[in-house]
């Protein structure tokens, strides 16, 4: 996480260094503040966070609230059925199946069956163990910047996390076509040669082929996500070795790319397992593993698998609360239009700044790949950081993404408005102009 | 989980069958629901459940909501907080600080960092990682019926999973003193031989040790948590192997065994890392790893860890206002009379009926062994679940616990006063009356 709080790096104010001191001595060191001179703040609305001196920043990073901070609807729906009930899935509640069968009606029809947890790393969790039970197989394919989430079995999949943090002996990564300079109408041979040459291998060494598990939007490898289908053949080799197919819904889920509710439809195909977490809730923790009735059942069947805080009735009247509004609203076609909307102005930046080597998306999670041509991966990485943190001190609030950090990852919550965009785009083009190469 | 609903074994009311049925197609096939005849909430307040006909249940069952069902306080500093903010902890927030100050100061002083998360489940995941990074070691001891969680490293070393949850190969399981029939006075060696003998096979297959993880209440196991103190030599013997100690109180912490905030301080040792869950966000999915310094530093400092919903500012405001109201309102001295009034009782009870062999508790904790010594094991599992699904009838909620299931789960909210214990008892006579051997 290069965008992060340095002690020493940046002259902060006295209550912000004393709150650091304090958060230093109780907090575990594994927490990271954000942005050289950390935000701090006290107050959220719909776009905005506000700080303690009420200055507003505009929100193009929280992916949590995608229907806003503080969204007045959600917390009444939350704060309504906390008065009521908090009842555990051991008892009998109609809302907990309300809930359930219109969340995998949004789903293609093959996958009609839900597990619920409490996190996207839960979800993925619990999709590993299924994937494992189901084909018999241990070993799991995974991208080559791939990120799923904070568990063990998890962390163990994710080489995001860098060296520190061990692989499984039974994960294999293999690289994206985008990222490898592929053409597009070559890039599903490549990918599915990729993961080809993956299960061969798991397969020689006795492991086999439990899972294909890719986040639909490939957004911690940098946002790489066209051609729309390249991942086909892949899906199928992987089908054809006996392993499960498992779309990380976590970041794409829930209308991110505005022309479909879920990643993977983008690409045409029907994985066996989807694992949701972060927007479902709009931030109260909750996720879920939808799938196939198949691998579903025989897993329920086997093991035991009980999560006492999941499926509890106020985490699915909140996540009621947010399919509503997604539903009601027309937020997906909203996202279509504000995207493009988006797109286009920061083309018309491109086109003026040498800064920008490219710019991709689907619906409101943008990759813009920062540096010239002729930049080494060190300045590029720099000049990202640089302007990370130029449009933070603006008041606008984005990270960097991708294997050497240097693109921007701008990902704005779902109800993000023309006014919004054109906002950030001023602060953007201001911060290209301070921050050069 | 033999206290389940079969289909066909009892005879259902149409409006609970047809809600089954829709579970049953929409929700994975490893939910359970409790009970022969399942229960059907719809309210909550305090002790008590609540049916569609508005029929009371005597909750004697939920740890979760520890303060009661419903707390009106509780549930105002979320919705108070939901409404104002959802803060993550990559920004500065200082409510986060706040409670993680007064949450280490219930601990010994030694133990003075905090890494939140947001299921007990994932408190365990991540302690193991703190441990087995920390300690370069891999292997893990727990007790013979141990369950610690869902996720795939701690269901791996969770034998109360039962046969089809494959074990780690790096887990031991360890005899408890009580279960093994061995008198107190040899309890604690006893223990630290089993111990000990399991940490010189994980040495002998290079596997070393990296943790003791065990339930301070032995809930899993049965509730055998006397004599207190029998752990101490253990805890030394795997220390001199330099693994860690990991108690894990998401049973019994938060005052549920009434002498102490935490289940450790029973048995006068002090881990390096405590692992907090169920009733601490009162139903909020809330939870923390607590510990030393050296080890959350060191695993910080190393690996990447990052909780997207830990630690957010509404779960941080359920939980410190569970923490106010368990302080402020005296509740630890109130469950240590509440329970000394609820074992009197059962003790009395017991003094006329031979269907109990044995009464532990640890506070609002109860064991309570079924059957008399000349029954069978089939037998004493039976007429525990008989008296439990009895006394549901009757509008009371407990449940079964113990290697063979034959041992009834007794644990009410904090909350539980006087009226509730008289009329608890009055059922659980009833229930023993009417349920023979």
């Amino acid at each position: 996480m290069p965008n992060r709080f340095r002690p020493g790096e940046a002259e902060l104010p006295q209550r912000e260094t004393e709150l650091i001191a304090r958060r230093d001595a109780v907090l575990g060191a594994s927490y990271r503040l954000q942005y050289r001179k950390p935000v701090h703040f006290v107050r959220g609305e719909g776009m905005w966070l506000y700080d303690p001196d009420n200055r507003a920043y505009l929100d193009f990073y929280n992916n949590v609230p995608s229907l806003g901070h503080c969204h007045p609807e959600v917390n009444a729906a939350m704060a309504e059925q906390a008065a009521r009930l908090s009842a555990n899935t051991r008892y009998l509640e109609p809302k907990l199946v309300d809930y359930a069968e219109r969340l995998v009606g949004t789903f293609p029809a093959e996958m009609d069956r839900v597990v619920f947890t409490c996190t996207g790393s839960e979800s993925n969790d619990l999709a590993l163990r299924i994937a494992r039970l189901v084909s018999g197989n241990e070993g799991v394919i995974v991208t080559s910047y791939a990120y799923h989430g904070t568990s063990a079995a998890v962390a163990a999949v994710s080489p995001n996390l860098g060296a520190a943090v061990n692989l499984s002996p039974t994960v294999r990564m293999v690289a994206l076509p985008g990222p490898s300079g592929v053409p597009d109408d070559q890039a599903a041979s490549f990918f599915e040669a990729q993961v080809r040459a993956a299960i061969t291998d798991l397969q020689r060494r006795g492991i086999g082929v439990a899972a294909l598990l890719f986040d639909s939007i490939f957004s911690s490898d940098g946002v790489w996500i066209d051609p729309p289908g390249f991942i086909a053949g892949a899906v199928e080799a992987v089908r054809e070795a006996g392993g499960l197919v498992i779309s990380d819904e976590v970041q794409p889920g829930f209308g991110r790319t505005g022309s479909h509710m879920w990643g993977f439809e983008r690409h045409g195909i029907v994985p066996d397992l989807a694992t949701l977490g972060k927007p479902m809730g709009n931030g109260f923790p909750i996720g879920a593993v939808v799938g196939r009735q198949h691998p579903m059942e025989l897993f329920g069947q086997t093991a035991r698998y009980s999560n006492t805080f999941a499926g509890n009735t106020v985490g699915i009247a909140a996540a009621s609360a947010v399919l509503t509004v997604l539903q009601r609203d027309g937020i997906l076609e909203k996202v279509v239009a504000v995207s493009r909307r988006l797109r286009t102005g920061l083309e018309l930046v491109a086109a003026h700044s040498p800064g920008i080597r490219a710019i991709r998306n689907a619906g409101l999670f943008f990759g813009v790949d920062i540096g010239s041509d002729a930049s080494s991966s060190m300045e590029r990485r720099m000049l990202a950081l640089d302007l990370v943190n130029a449009m933070r001190d603006d008041g606008v609030l984005i990270s960097t993404t991708a294997a050497n950090e240097d693109a921007l990852k701008i990902r704005p919550p779902l109800v993000c408005e023309d006014e919004h965009v054109d906002k950030f785009l001023v602060v953007f083009e201001a911060a290209l102009r301070k921050c050069t190469l």
